[in-house]
């Protein structure tokens, strides 16, 4: 094609000129650096600021829990020169965490670290300390799953409503094989693209999987805020400001209709279609969801996991699904259940709640899993129970 | 359940003490406000800083591409009471528009308006003025299809890799009917999410599709920089921050091993597995591998869209996927081509490489459709193009 101009200047500059956005290059700097040790160190660039300040999920200090990231500590960073401010952080022991940095008292994510996950309306920053935990967190060189974001028809709530499913590794080549279902809720401040991002539950299973830890299987994650179709951007009332409570929050209602969601999954994918080959559990509201979904439908589930389970949370004039729960919990262990799965932090604002059901259990006769572990209402301690219940199922 | 302690206080207090993170509080404001004249008022909370700045790519002003807008304005805020700043467009035509604040030269998303998109390193926030083209980029209240994220395994590339994949409304619901399928490619700052994100291009083809413009059609987004197994984040090489240029990219290899893809997904989907029910198309380095994948294999595409081509680059030394363009043509022109459509911005600065293409396909006598849009290489025009393009395919 001689007639066309060549060009090749362009390439030997690198051909930077077709990219459509750059960076920002007033500050092409590298930030959330993990050192050998495991310290993480930050840079931000603000020759004009008078304070920037991190706030992380990784540190101590004066709590940062009123910009947005529970459990977090809040400290100065060091202004060297040209307005370069730094942060080392102590070793870490390897996890997925958050942080985001406050300029002169404003919130801004770090414009070096392009890797948010929204929850609602926040975004934060995220980095990951390899070596344990934080690896099964992490992509790695294994066969992956396919996410599908999905709409089925809700005939209950009268709308077409959108969710997240999670097919192993095999699903599209083995076309005549059937897989077990984890039905995987998220908690009162997510929807259904939660678990994919900051609850890494493709990832996780990916891994497990790989490793011969869990069985394959399809992870359902719908959306459990029964007023809404989709989550905030993805729905038709497209880039609004985001806010919990939009409608339709633990009435009883994404309960009632749970079913529908079954029925969709059993006909759409290739699913073992049993009470045997079927698990549900959710983290806070959708702990509170699990229990009660479990309970009303006590053919529905074999395996329940409640994550710092919402529970004790007295509904019942709002809606029946709530009504007689004790009755209905005696019910759906008579009638068999293969594991009951509870965990909780030690410092969890619903600690008490939950140990206050784990005695109902224990006066009744019904027998649980129940993992403790450290810290509070957070995202660490819900991705180590998915990754403590996954192993558990449909074996 | 009598024994667990009711904290019905919780719910009168409108339960907030579930949610897993808050907002920015400090910034409780609401920004990108569409007024009803089409005007856009954004708001930024900042008391201590000297000067507010925003970057968009709806206005006029002083070119602010050096913070990574293409052709984007930057006009100053004005600062109200309290250190409230404040900017309000001018109105806007029905489009999708990007943003971003500069805080005393320190660029940073809008912490009231949490819609974001990432190009490689880049986070831009983003809204939608409805009434126009807009509405064509927004998810409507019609029949949505999926979004699959799956990878595939390249013999020639040694790797899996990540592609996404839109399958059309009723694609589950009728397991024998089988689809035509448009291959979706990238721009060279970008990746397989690209054109599901800035491109909108699963939400354009759900409103073609539902205002029978467009057949139902798979659409498949790969990955066209060789080198790269998935997008930034969704690979195994972590959170790192990304830059262009990793490996692979306009060296021959991601056009030679092709058809992999195309057998990945005939085999995968239900696909319509002939040359006349399959397109491409691309933008920028998208429509450069768009051209040389239908000229060297010219059984394989119906349909050719080139869109803002990065035509016209010399690449003959790299690779023999490059060379002898011109005789490929004529034999790709020979065995028929059903549409060959392209399309540029005019003040686009690879417009004159596209005129000089155009003058050959003149001169050969190749029919081809032209579509010539105001503005330069940006997404605006991509949009369109694919709007122009997607109703043409298959029928």
């Amino acid at each position: 094609m001689k007639r066309i101009i060549s060009i090749l200047a362009a390439a030997l500059l690198g051909l930077p000129v077709f990219a459509q956005q750059n960076l920002f290059p007033s500050q092409d700097l590298k930030s959330a650096i993990v050192n050998e040790d495991g310290s993480v160190t930050f840079n931000f660039l603000a020759p004009k600021a008078h304070k920037v300040q991190i706030v992380g999920d990784f540190m101590e200090g004066e709590k940062g829990t009123n910009i947005g990231m529970a459990s977090s500590g809040i400290v100065d960073m060091t202004e060297g020169e040209g307005g370069l401010w730094t942060y080392t952080s102590k070793p870490l022991e390897s996890e997925l965490y958050s942080y985001t940095f406050l300029v002169d008292g404003i919130a801004t994510i770090d414009p070096n670290h392009p890797y948010v996950f929204r929850d609602f309306a926040t975004l934060t920053n995220l980095f990951v300390i390899p070596g344990g935990m934080g690896d099964l967190y992490s992509v790695q060189k294994v066969k992956h799953g396919s996410v599908t974001a999905v709409w089925y028809h809700s005939d209950g709530l009268g709308m077409d409503r959108r969710m997240n499913v999670y097919t192993p590794y095999g699903y599209e080549s083995n076309p005549r094989k059937k897989y077990p279902v984890l039905y995987l809720l998220h908690g009162m401040g997510g929807d259904e693209d939660e678990w994919k991002n900051f609850g890494r539950a493709c990832t996780i299973l990916d891994n497990l999987i790989a490793q011969g830890k869990a069985e394959p299987m399809i992870v359902v994650m719908p959306n459990g805020h029964a007023g809404m179709s989709a989550a905030p951007g993805e729905s038709d009332m497209g880039y609004y400001k985001p806010y919990h409570f939009q409608q339709g929050t633990m009435d009883g209602t994404f309960e009632t209709y749970f079913p529908e969601i079954v029925k969709f999954v059993d006909k759409t994918f290739r699913t073992q279609a049993d009470k045997a080959h079927r698990a549900i559990a959710g983290l806070s509201m959708g702990g509170f969801h699990s229990a009660f979904i479990s309970a009303n439908y006590p053919d529905l589930f074999g395996y329940v996991g409640l994550f710092s389970a919402a529970v004790g949370v007295t509904r019942e004039d709002i809606s029946p699904i709530y009504q007689n729960f004790d009755a209905k919990l005696a019910v759906q262990f008579k009638k068999g259940v293969k594991l009951y799965w509870m965990g909780c932090g030690n410092v969890d604002f619903l600690y008490k709640n939950n140990k206050a059901l784990r005695e109902v259990f224990d006066a009744n006769g019904y027998p649980y899993v129940y993992l403790e572990t450290d810290g509070g209402h957070v995202w660490k301690n819900w991705r180590i129970y998915l990754a403590d219940y996954a192993p558990r199922l449909f074996k």
